[in-house]
């Protein structure tokens, strides 16, 4: 089926706004993959194929919760030799996503979108563990970060995760978003923390391109929004999780291919329900010979 | 310094209402341990010193980000004879939270709270793993189960947190209560999912006692609401996590020993500010040709 991060990512976005993407992919790339995406009205005209080649493949296996992913190999394949340019039209989207390729590729496409209002970025413990020093480099230059918890811990080399945002966040970016797999996601800014659960599902057939959906919610639903204040963020990171949700119900992209606004919507309304509670502090009332007074507020 | 279930619990627990306590002690337990009691209204009379015994202890290790606690050691000493007897007084509790001692044991301090409103139950992997047909036969008499992920997935046998409280709900409590570490916590009912992360901290100097210190804050507050609804449930959820995060920023009971309950509404308040955002769905808006209009709702 229809897997890979640029496909999860755009076909959730698209729920939310037009979606240009860029990226290569080999010859194993066929009618039937660009079908999806014309039928979510993705625009891939900066779509490079590579006929001789193979699309960038990841083989990995889930711990017995589905929290944890280990990388047991990664097949770059095409990625070899991208060095992704943009078109005029690309080179102008107010939101940009910079998916999970080597953080050099990264810095490359970022240099090309001066005047992007967000631009965001992805990326994977291989690069973290290959090639530190340009990732931080890459991280410097964008606004904001969304890795999973393992990579924040790692990126930052601080096992807690509070210290480890208010380090990542010292390099330049303005967001932090870190993505907890059941836990749910939870979002630093310097002045700002927010944190949600994860929506609850009974069963998880793949959590495969869960991260992917959810950034694609996520930038899709900014993308719609005309202020990019923390409000709007905060909305932002429930509709990613909403379409994270939904990703996991089915293999590939098959459940987020045929949603709903109305389902979405119904998810964005339950996660209210999920976390709300009554901003009602505790007054302490005793009682004394029977009258009751109350200790402090 | 105080350590103890009993002592993280009760303590916390106080500050939102009146607290006896039933437990057995050795001789190691001394005047300097009382005056804590003494010092937070505590009602100790039903406390039983053994004077040749030595109190139960625990002994293990935390993993790196301190969300796993490893068993090393448990030493039972007083418990091994232990046989709860409630004073009268004991008895008409309206509120009783069984700590974590043997399963026959927490039954049998059960069937003489006939008439209490809530009867809540803690346990842990030893219990799961030892005594499982008695933990079950337990659960099933009490109104709200306490444990972490691990052992609400152990005692289920359901790898999905999700299922496993379905399970256990389907045994008899109206609630479950999961907590996470860092992560936060999340409860269960027939009808309700809420879930909320933990109080952002960026040192945590020692977790231990931090699930008793979030029950003896969730206890303490239920104990000073008059309606135990989902309401009161939501926001003894978060009290209980306000203490859990006090006591993890110093060792032993020494930070929940000097709070005052200013400090404590301070952080409930900021965990409505940490998991807010406007319930506002999303709404497709085109641009075509100039004139905007929406798609679906």
């Amino acid at each position: 089926m229809l897997g890979g991060s640029a496909s999860h990512f755009s076909i959730s976005a698209s729920y939310f706004t037009d979606v240009r993407l860029v990226a290569v992919v080999g010859g194993d790339f066929g009618a039937e993959e660009r079908a999806v995406f014309d039928r979510h009205e993705v625009d891939t005209s900066d779509l490079e194929v590579i006929l001789d080649g193979k699309t960038f493949r990841w083989f990995g296996k889930y711990e017995y919760d589905l929290n944890v992913a280990h990388t047991l190999d990664t097949h770059l394949n095409v990625f070899a030799g991208f060095e992704p340019k943009l078109s005029e039209r690309s080179k102008n989207s107010r939101l940009v996503f910079l998916g999970n390729i080597q953080p050099d590729l990264q810095r490359g496409v970022r240099e090309q979108v001066p005047n992007a209002e967000l631009v965001a970025l992805d990326t994977m413990n291989l690069w973290i563990d290959t090639t530190r020093e340009s990732l931080q480099k890459t991280i410097e230059v964008v606004d904001l970060l969304i890795v999973n918890d393992a990579e924040a811990r790692q990126i930052s080399e601080e096992p807690n995760l509070i210290k480890a945002a208010r380090k990542i966040l010292s390099w330049g970016p303005k967001t932090l978003i870190v993505k907890r797999g059941e836990y749910g996601a939870a979002m630093f800014t310097k002045e700002e923390y927010f944190a949600i659960p994860a929506y609850p599902l009974e069963s998880v057939f793949d959590p495969t391109g869960a991260g992917d959906t959810f950034a694609g919610g996520l930038m899709g639903y900014l993308a719609s929004q005309e202020k990019l204040d923390e409000g709007a963020l905060r909305r932002a990171m429930i509709f990613g999780s909403v379409m994270a949700s939904f990703n996991v119900e089915e293999f590939g992209t098959e459940r987020v291919q045929r949603l709903t606004h109305d389902e979405i919507n119904q998810r964005f309304r339950e996660f209210k329900r999920f976390t709300h509670f009554e901003e009602i502090p505790f007054e302490r009332v005793r009682e004394v010979s029977g009258s009751k007074f109350q200790v402090s507020g």
